[in-house]
């Protein structure tokens, strides 16, 4: 008998691995480096219950992976044990690709390279030390491989991933209203011509689970002070990198080092094609972006010690956040900070500035929501009848913030 | 000191009456009776945890006003002590009219009389008794009284009745998507104008609020089977009653004896100006239907006998519902019954037949849902930007059904 | 493919019956009334949310049954799919023998049996009907059956049964300090020589979990006012079966009749040999005895009217609870009524009366708690190091109680 | 209107603070750093959810020290704002003086000094910041103040400290079996003769209570890989440290610089006299550590980086725990170390070691948990009758353990 691992999880009680490839996927160091990458970033600094690490998420979305499998098979359709199993891996690796602080710094140590971009290429280098036990899962994951559901249950707008960091995030912010209920969503799935879909039935599910999601990314995810404070982590690292580039110093680890001082940046490509660059991109976690952070609040550059002491000591931007134009309120802060001391108004852009941000609640572009109707036709969840998910909110809705200081 | 009275709930853990008024109206028998009418009828036929009484939801909305009024109170909103506890009775004894098994057989029971109708008969009875102690309660409950938004909290779209049948009737069915977010709900109301509002940031609560309330509805309340199970009771009673009024015998209590026989029926004003006839009503509870019920099972009459012994056996209506037109089903499954034996095909209204319900997700033209805007205009939910509930939710749905048996 | 029967249970999520024959059994009439059998009888006079069915714990305790299964065959532990079945059959129907108002009423409905007797007999009866589907179910009920685990799964002082009560009565109570950590329990369970074994890192598990029942038992189900109403019912239907013994009429519905007035009594035997006698009792549930009790209000007899009246006016007997004697109390409390007009003194026993109730935290005497050391020695839970379950814990707790009116 | 500060908390839903003086407090940067020390360091490791922070912990149990307060001064007994708000402070700042990895490193960082004196330094530098505004906190905090319940009620072995980390490590670390039920023993306290008690009727929550935390301290806390974790943990930073004494090159940040090559170490008494020093302790934080421990993992010494390295990638010691002597596994496992490489059998107490760990259920010597009889007396939660708690709970248990590599 092998042994299974069992892990703790209060959100869904206890997961289990009984299969041994997980199990040495799990304890492999490129995985267990998620501990120490925080799912939300900062936002616990509004949420403080939001300390969960990507770890747990990609260990939750491949226990929910093995729910919707379980479900399918109940329901006649065939997926071998080896297709569960690269299913599982596919997702369990899915943000393997990010890096310290996730989203808010993806495209700042790293250049014009996403986090899936770099998923891609450490399961690759993952599935050479395991001597092609991934291949199957990788084949999912770029959606190469036959049954195309698969992928869909990795990355679709119903995928595992999604259900679990927003069951996860709400349990762990507090905000409970941005639970769904993934086990009737889960139980209503079923494929037809190769394709996910939800039985007619379980549209109300997925209606909620919309709209909870929707609550999440309003609430918490582009709550406005939540997003302010990723916009001043991004522009600690914005000018600690132009004082690098200048050949200032700056404490740092070896591994912040080299992405810092990197004149031409780092791209997917060069961690592709430089073991040893891959290799510091690993060692890199939220560890040494808060320590640096914390030690440069006396560095010599005024702008960069003022940012760091504004994180630290959580004196954060006022954010203003709103779908109307924001020009006057913008002018008005600029000139308030022209008049402040010179580090202040000779660069205006750390400590005045504007944005947008989007979201869509519900998006007819991407892949559908498909609903298995009783009579045996197939809709998109935004043509059924009395449908909640329709024209106005298919479309992604824009709002514009300012942030600046007082 | 007072001796506080504290109830277990499930729900939402302690209920706390610290008002001596409260007690001795919880106390009173009128009151009690509410725990023998389930709150969700015959509703636990499809969801077997769905036991829970009427008293237990009075209870919890009368916890649930007395939050909403501290949330009010915390805000500046002067709401005096006598006030409090005037708004805590009147919702305390908003359901006060039912009569067993709730909604199905309100009026059947009586005629033309809806529950409210004689919720508000008794709480004028219960008033006299206490000597004027309801005075403002009944002011509130029937919108006389100046504070309208008191008015708002007992009885609108967004009132506490509903934030407690939601949340309770999730909670017991174990339809967890159901669960709103109370907590934030009533944190996030405010006052202005003499008006119950929302403050912008809590749109998205509202939101997910009322798409749990429409998931309720067609999953729950408005559940096919829940829907024929509700038509059988009907229907049996229709027959009894038929029996009755042609003199047939049937086994009853002496209150369901009263209704049943009485060849006029009674309505509201019968009950109000006959306190032995509201004394019977108030006598009747869902032990005394089931009781005969399960008794008519050997009953003489062969369509009152069938009826009963489906409803006691689960041998239930099949139902099809849908928003498209079912007269060709119904067709085809009348002609299939007229070929069965006599009794069936003789009465075959009640083994065959069609009707339309209906739920609203938002009704613009009730009580609206306001919006406290940030910038200090006031508008309906449904006029905001991105809004939710646009014109196609806030019209309502109707479907038709079919129930038949087989 | 074979429909599986998915039933919402908020205190598991979903509980699911894939096995036809658990369907059909389900389905069937004498499983259904169990529905009209509150698991808790009258507690829910004092926590009003325990009104849930003995139909919905037997189903809970299926589905234990399943997960226990599942965890040792994942030990390696053979168990076919045959024997699953029969297990969870057996606990399926191991309530199935409880007549209205469960423990209160078994002695009094019925003489010299007790519900275990008669649910033996019911099996037997179904079994008959089912054409010895339920053959190997009987076998683990009545213990005959070759795996003696399986019988300790249904029966013993670690079962599904305990475990289903303790957290759906805690679930629906509020109580929530009853729950139990079912999920941890189940799987630390194995088997060693056929007895059902813990190991010994469940150990603390265990002590919680007998801890919860402890409380539960002081709190809950001996909780002083649960105690007195049971004691008011038991009066009730005593003084009732002395007005039938003397010929005197009340009302009751067919199947009360019949127990109410059979001199001799009612014995399990006589269910057994007379198959009128077992239908009738199968007719009576919860809602025949409390609409008599509402009729018996005004019964011509001043004791039972009386007592009826204090149950369904919740004016309760007054109890005293202690483990100390309460024999001055008495006295007192009997030469007060003594002084009350004449149907109070001269049926004193009604209206002041002493008892005793016990519970054991632990049994030495019963099937043992074994618990599996690492070391593979076997250990009875009160001999490990540092037990929690020692002496002390392991006697009965003796309580004298007096109810009384005022 | 003043505005108060709510914060979500999945463990109590919403928190509160309304006092202007708390917010001050709790927005103050030796607050603020809490949130960056892991409440249980490394159990992390062992269940993943357990991230939450120092911060979330004290906001929690302030918050039920307002729940507290607000019982007691419901039953009557007086207790000003002004103390009611001192005791909140009490609370908040208890574990102000925790260093990064709270107790694993405690005694490593500083040396001789408990982080109790440590909280009592920084809150009295606080009140000169802060003008005298915690005299009363302060007080109550070192139980020199009048009311000793309220010193009680933040330090004693049924303080709100124990309850909430109780509640909230259960929570986080999804060991439901932990969660003990608060609110019902926050209901049951009272004061008599200037002391905290349990009412006789909550005695029962008490035992549950206490068994909760012998159960977390079993299966969590005390669990044998998190306590390996710890102990590699404390030999990494001796080793740091020797290294540093020696004079060799270390990185570090600049404030763990200060603590590591301190040659003759830091004590309270040195925070408290040099204000530089408690403001490098106050830069300390999980961060720091765990950033040099991964750039450790190359250094130079062969003991500290493997040691690094078997934190980082996981490969942590095997442990064996147990109350019988392990001295026979220990030589066995020093023998086969002493037949390894050189660094390995020349520093053999890096590798293999033994170690002792106790835990007291109930400690008989401590401040007592006593219970306020219904009869009037005052007994020791040990002295009632049919105690939980008697002799054997009462005495501490200790274990031994061993923690090696293979």
């Amino acid at each position: 008998m092998n042994k299974v691992k069992i892990i703790n999880d209060p959100v869904y009680g206890f997961l289990r691995f009984p299969e041994q490839e997980l199990i040495q996927i799990i304890n492999h160091p490129l995985f267990q480096r998620l501990r120490n990458i925080k799912q939300m970033g900062l936002a616990h600094l509004v949420y403080p219950g939001a300390m969960h690490s990507r770890l747990h998420h990609s260990l939750g979305a491949c226990h929910l992976m093995g729910i919707a499998l379980d479900e399918l098979k109940a329901k006649d359709i065939t997926i071998s044990k080896e297709e569960c199993l690269a299913a599982r891996i596919a997702v369990l690796l899915h943000d393997i690709g990010h890096t310290a602080f996730s989203h808010s710094l993806e495209h700042i140590i790293t250049k014009n390279s996403s986090h899936e971009k770099i998923s891609y290429i450490i399961m690759r280098k993952l599935n050479e030390k395991f001597n092609g036990m991934l291949d199957m899962a990788i084949a999912i994951y770029d959606s190469s491989f036959s049954k195309k559901y698969l992928h869909q249950l990795v990355s679709s707008q119903l995928d595992v991933d999604r259900m679990d960091y927003l069951n996860r995030d709400s349990f762990y912010t507090g905000v409970s209203e941005g639970v769904i209920g993934y086990d009737r969503i889960l139980q209503m799935l079923t494929v037809k011509n190769n394709e996910l879909m939800v039985e007619e039935k379980g549209v109300h599910s997925v209606e909620k689970f919309i709209i909870a999601r929707r609550l999440m990314y309003w609430q918490v995810y582009l709550h406005k002070t939540v997003l302010g404070t990723e916009q001043l982590l991004i522009n600690i690292f914005r000018r600690a990198k132009e004082l690098a580039i200048d050949k200032k110093e700056l404490f740092t680890t070896p591994a912040l080092h080299f992405f810092l001082y990197r004149k031409e940046g780092v791209s997917a490509t060069d961690l592709e094609e430089n073991p040893e660059y891959l290799e510091l991109f690993c060692e890199l976690d939220d560890h040494d972006i808060y320590t640096c952070i914390k030690v440069w609040q006396k560095h010599d550059d005024k702008v960069l010690s003022m940012l760091c002491q504004m994180l630290v000591l959580r004196k954060l931007y006022k954010v203003v956040l709103s779908s109307q134009s924001l020009a006057s309120i913008l002018s008005e802060k600029e000139e308030a900070i022209k008049k402040m001391p010179g580090f202040y108004k000779d660069n205006l852009q750390y400590f005045v500035f504007e944005g947008t941000t989007s979201n869509n609640t519900y998006s007819i572009d991407d892949d559908r929501i498909a609903i298995a109707m009783k009579d045996g036709r197939v809709k998109d969840i935004s043509e059924i009848d009395n449908s909640l998910v329709n024209q106005t909110l298919a479309g992604p809705i824009h709002k514009n913030y300012i942030c600046y200081i007082q």
